[in-house]
């Protein structure tokens, strides 16, 4: 294989044969890591500024390069910028393109700098972007929870245990349970944008720099909220990575449940709740399909997340200090986990406002399955039985009931005092759909006036909410 | 299959055939919930205190479970106590053994609580305890690098990055990167707590209850800092055990680092450190052997906790709300990954005391490789060159002392200035291993005077350090 | 921490200080790995008898070692055998106690040996042995799904794709579908297999050795099928274990797949089919539930084996040549997945014959959702039409259906006709189930006689299998 | 939002409103799936055909899309084609372009077929297509084994355990243990082909079809060695695509090892082999440096796989027949894995042959340690001591030796006879580097003519080799 010419790499004197085209092409970064353009010229800008302030740099090199910079940036995302593989990676096309338009100055901005602290905090900030798009959107899908809940506060559907009907809840409260879940992985998005909000520039290559460097004016300048404290675990710490991408596994597995539950009352056989056509698609085949496509692909996405992160813990798993160039490798599974949760989060925020209840259906099936049989077994523990003989009465009740195809309801006064004798006429009032419901107010729980007073609750902390 | 008795399962009431042996045992988790016996205890006995506190208990059967269950707790402790397989898990073999010592009073503690929110309260518990030993451990680990790294402030090592000599460090400044690594996880641990530490308790099976249940009371009993909004949350969530096993993951991931380092440290040809022969094991076959085995189990655990927590992750993926039976998995991989992080921190805490560093192989070691190429290139910058121009020159400099066998400070004046004529008498005194160390002074850089600041940094912080 | 006396170690020659207490239990493997005591004991009468075979031991002192390692097991087997865990392994408490029955020539055994390739002979055979219990499983699991798909051979039930209705086919059809999952991965155990059934033994620690070992004597009279080539492969190689757990973990996904399918059949709204009793248990709270806890908990199983096959990727990932203490960490997930599959395989080869279709739920449910839309388009195409446009005159009518809440069939066929005029009298006899599921007979179609013909062809395979 | 028009959409019949924009961005594939474009005509050109033969198609109608089809995949290689979103899928996409050039004809071709069957025929075609890519790439690397085998079948170095030096092997035979890996990387992908070499095609969407389709006949067109059995299992079925990433993993996992040994081997402290400058890259800041990049990135690499797969099986977890919308997300990972094993095997095939052995660094390197201890101790069990005595004697010996800073051959005879009076003037030949090696010649040990005797019977191998 012909090997093309290294006099382009800045690391070329020490060599005396070029890089194989193949391992060029296998080692390159530039057709991935050449989104974090903007946070690249962000840190070499502030970068630049500090070398002129503590006397390293002249301030017309610092101003030439500062100008120099937002031409680069603009020949980008005019789409008129060259990307250039054998330059490897982002930072060497855009410091080559850089000299090219200002001359020797743009070599001057490498001082007291290395591709390993440079690359480090370029994805930290690009880290920290996503985060700080990402939970704008996550409030936004809790706050469309919130208001299907109101909508749904009084809506009687069966709450599940193992799929099977345990006792009636609100589609409400059903509703709030998701937004509890999709509130943590906020909090987790919050703490590890704090841990990761710490400047790794000025560790150079590892042992830092013998530049009279000021890493808080850097980090001041580009929004850290402090200066790493050792520059070996500054240029190898790929926590930051790792934690992001164990918070959207999570999140991806709470939007994989939902999913799951979308999927299930979709069918005609459930019929709970009904996705507007334009987040469904159809069949090549059959002609009536409609399917629920949006849960079904999120649900499907789970897995990459789970991979992503699983990828970053075997690439740092067994690595010795400081940077080697597995560490590439932490950007595209990242990539991926970002890009993949924000389309999720946006999919599902724009879809969940529109869900379409059918309470009917909800009640009818509530109705089945002996729903209020722990009802029952209240009631006779207000009658003063001990709890678990209580629970032994009403299973032979059930087993009663199920053989002769009725429901709790549908039993006489007589048919149920066959059981026992602490039966009495209020009976019937108590195992009611509503009865249950209203009846289950402990803090939490999912009587209509709980759900209501979650919701109240939920408004007044979102009164007092803070971006992060 | 023969088919056991029925009869001691509390839900047999419903059934018409006993469960079949094989299902039994397929499904007991009682061989591996029995280490919950303490907390399950503990949440008991303030259920009780509350429910008679607001009236749906009598203080005298209150007080009767209370001592009950102390007694219990004896029992087991003590290994009297006789578990169960057909009683299936913790709790029902608790409160049969109970319901035995103190009658009818025992089967009213059930009362307004289900197994879905005890359980998830047990595990809360047990994860929350299983934190509260972990940061002492961390801690302890934590300030034996402090003490090592105070030790070897001085000690010039290789840097390395690539595992190609880089830059000479300080053996100090490494443990002070390892440090840094434990402190991340130890915060992440410190969040994880305060996320989890969130009452369940009073959630009953998924809807909350009919009994007026004070669950801000038993919270308190507990230690609770809240109580849980939403009960189909409540009983479903296991997002702690997930953000746990990540946490520990983590630790792994660190602590595979480290163990990958001092396996490599401690060959011959290495031979940078040596562990204590009692930190250390032997061969069948080969007399001489003395292996590193404690870094090399640490390492080989990485993938069991790495393998615990895509467990759980695969767990929750797409499980409906609320409890299924799925659920019951959530503990042997979270057990499994207390476990492991708990006995790998606490033979790191005791070893790392007492690594012992060979100083002469290590500064040796640093005398190699051109490490302060580097330091040549910047001291050109400081005779005016550019320092992609200056990167340059050197490269070409390293080739020829390459090519000769000798290290940069071998290069005689003349030899050097056929690169540069900006090279000057000067030089030689810039490329020492202690030149170049004691020159990066950066903040977090390798510098013995940065190192021993950071150590008194450190030391001021921990003089301020909360438990949690 | 005080420490043990090193004398019961073989390898405490070159030792100066004990090992820890605490290292010691970090690191002992008897409480694990006891579980190989009788490949151990067999590998180890095949190596004494080889080694007497080419003369590097005496007649009597195999005899002598075969006649103690039979008493070994048989004190294992009744339970009178002390394992110490100061003796590390499995292999060194045989080993002393072998020495302490038999004297001198007990420790003549471990001769041309090394716990190296001794712990990978060990693993291998317990491996295989554990296929070979799990093959004969997946044979009558397989018989119990073709038995229930010829009952089922002419049962209608909704076909789902998205789970949303698709096309009817017969229950039978889908237990076929389930068939051809668990033979593929019969298939692949079998592959497994014979790739594993190679003998390690005789590579010793790493090198081989200058004893004349007959290799594949012993491989002979261990089953083996060969003997490794390479012995720094042999000693270092964990491949079978992975690939064990990678077709454990395929399987296990095809089991949450039909437990998904029979959770959701099982809940009322669809009740497809029923679940015996005794593959069921209850609530604690709730006296009605029935809850389908075989499936659910082989479901939530699924996590912990793709657990196991992480774990032991990212165990073996990086690891140099030849063996490293890391591998000790391979048996407890290996194990893990053979018991987790093996439990798993039992419940489902006990319950599968015993489900119970409910077949007037299954063909009410395959009537809704027009699930013959795809027949009337095919009738188009029989008319002349291309099938994208009948496709698309399709999705007109059922959408004209859908309207007025009605089902293909009960469509007039003036209806039928005002969107195509190639819509004629015959077109009802075309869209009723039967016509559909009969029209589809594809080699490997859901038509009855299709199910049928695979039927026989299976029973005419089944009588050719050989056991792997 | 704003809806595009779904009037391109083939199933638009039966839905009220459009797509969503975002939803169709969402939910798009043709960005990824484009590259099945090949593998997509060859199945509808054997497809078209078969409907011709079989009467449902007429020759002329055949003959058209057969011109058409190629006409495609001649603009799509010549960059003419374009690619539309709102197509969906490269399925689509390729038949509106026929549609477009063809006319009807072009709307004839999905007769009997549905996207789940095509789909699926699609991806196994481009699986059982990489494998016949990768099972040469596989050879080279291994003839390159081989070769450097040969030339270094003397090349004594030391033997690691724990990466502590154990005995002396020679070079070669290090090689040869890597070819066995490999090679058995090679009999999984084989026995992978044969497992997915089955045709989905004709199961349509996932109950069969009602057109008399020739199955057999687009099979063998196609090169399918049987047509899948159950039309269900058939459209839902991924084992494939499972099974392949797990040989891939399997594969990075190997090569990580390999990575990790030549990274070791290239720090000046070992210097045991050299790699090419044109399979290394420089630094940015240390003009020094020449980094491993290639097997750095390898290493770094196998979590990405190891992801790859975990994604896999986790979007297999618990999904319900037949096919679902999930399964879209199969592709990205396996084409993930396929890119990334095929470039890793390729940069390795071509570096292999090209490492260069530092014979002199290994063999001194093999001097240290003490690694004939083993020999020592073989000396004495050969004077007729228990080799568990010898060892221990040993073990003394190396103490002895270590203390007084020599190596065991380094000892004079007097010395030797402290520690035992069975060692006589004949030891020192013993214990020599070269005695060492050449003593291990049981089979698939490291002595020299047994590594030769390897090469042999490799060679042998080869010359029957079969292509897969």
């Amino acid at each position: 294989m012909s090997q093309p010419d290294n006099k382009n790499r800045m690391w070329s004197g020490r060599f005396s044969e070029s890089t194989s085209e193949l391992v060029a092409a296998f080692s390159e970064s530039v057709s991935f890591d050449q989104r974090l353009y903007r946070q690249d010229i962000a840190q070499s800008t502030a970068h630049a500024r500090m070398l002129a302030r503590v006397g390293v740099l002249s301030t017309a090199d610092a101003d030439a390069i500062t100008a120099g910079l937002e031409q680069v940036r603009d020949e980008i995302e005019r789409g008129a910028f060259v990307w250039k593989t054998e330059l490897e990676d982002v930072h060497m096309n855009i410091e080559a393109r850089l000299t090219e338009i200002i001359g020797d100055a743009g070599k001057r901005l490498h001082t007291g700098r290395s591709r390993n602290d440079q690359v480090a905090t370029d994805i930290r900030l690009y880290t920290r972007d996503a985060i700080d798009r990402l939970l704008p959107l996550i409030d936004t899908l809790a706050d469309g929870l919130l208001g299907l809940a109101e909508a749904e506060a009084d809506s009687v559907m069966p709450g599940f245990t193992h799929l099977q009907i345990a006792q009636p809840v609100t589609f409400g409260h059903h509703m709030l349970a998701w937004r509890e879940q999709i509130l943590r992985d906020r909090s987790r998005l919050v703490d590890a944008r704090a841990r990761l909000n710490v400047l790794p520039l000025g560790s150079a290559a590892l042992a830092g720099t013998v530049y009279p460097l000021d890493r808080h004016y850097v980090a001041e300048q580009l929004g850290f909220a402090a200066v790493s404290e050792n520059s070996l675990d500054a240029v190898s710490d790929r926590d930051f990575a790792i934690e992001f991408c164990a918070a959207a596994a999570m999140i991806l597995v709470h939007l994989s449940r939902w999913s799951e539950e979308l999927i299930i009352w979709s069918t005609p056989m459930f019929g709970f709740v009904s996705l507007p056509d334009r987040f469904c698609t159809g069949s090549s085949i059959m002609p009536q399909k409609k399917n629920p496509d949006v849960p079904e692909l999120v649900r499907g996405k789970t897995g990459r997340v789970i991979g992503d992160l699983n990828a970053l813990l075997v690439l740092m798993k067994g690595q010795p200090l400081a940077y080697n160039r597995d560490n590439q490798e932490d950007k595209e599974p990242l990539f991926d986990a970002i890009d993949t949760v924000t389309i999720c989060l946006r999919v599902y925020a724009e879809m969940v406002p529109h869900i379409v209840v059918r309470r009917d259906a909800c009640r009818a099936a509530a109705a089945k399955g002996f729903s209020t049989a722990t009802d029952l077994a209240d009631y006779l523990v207000g009658k003063g039985l001990p709890f678990r003989d209580a629970h032994h009465v009403v299973g032979a009740v059930v087993g009663y009931a199920a053989q002769h195809q009725r429901d709790l309801a549908e039993l006489s006064l007589d048919e149920l005092r066959r059981f026992s004798s602490a039966i009495e006429a209020d009976v019937h009032q108590h195992i009611t759909l509503e009865a249950s419901v209203s009846a289950r107010k402990t803090y939490g729980g999912t009587a209509p006036d709980q759900v209501r007073a979650a919701i109240a609750r939920a408004r007044r902390a979102l009164a007092q909410r803070s971006p992060r």
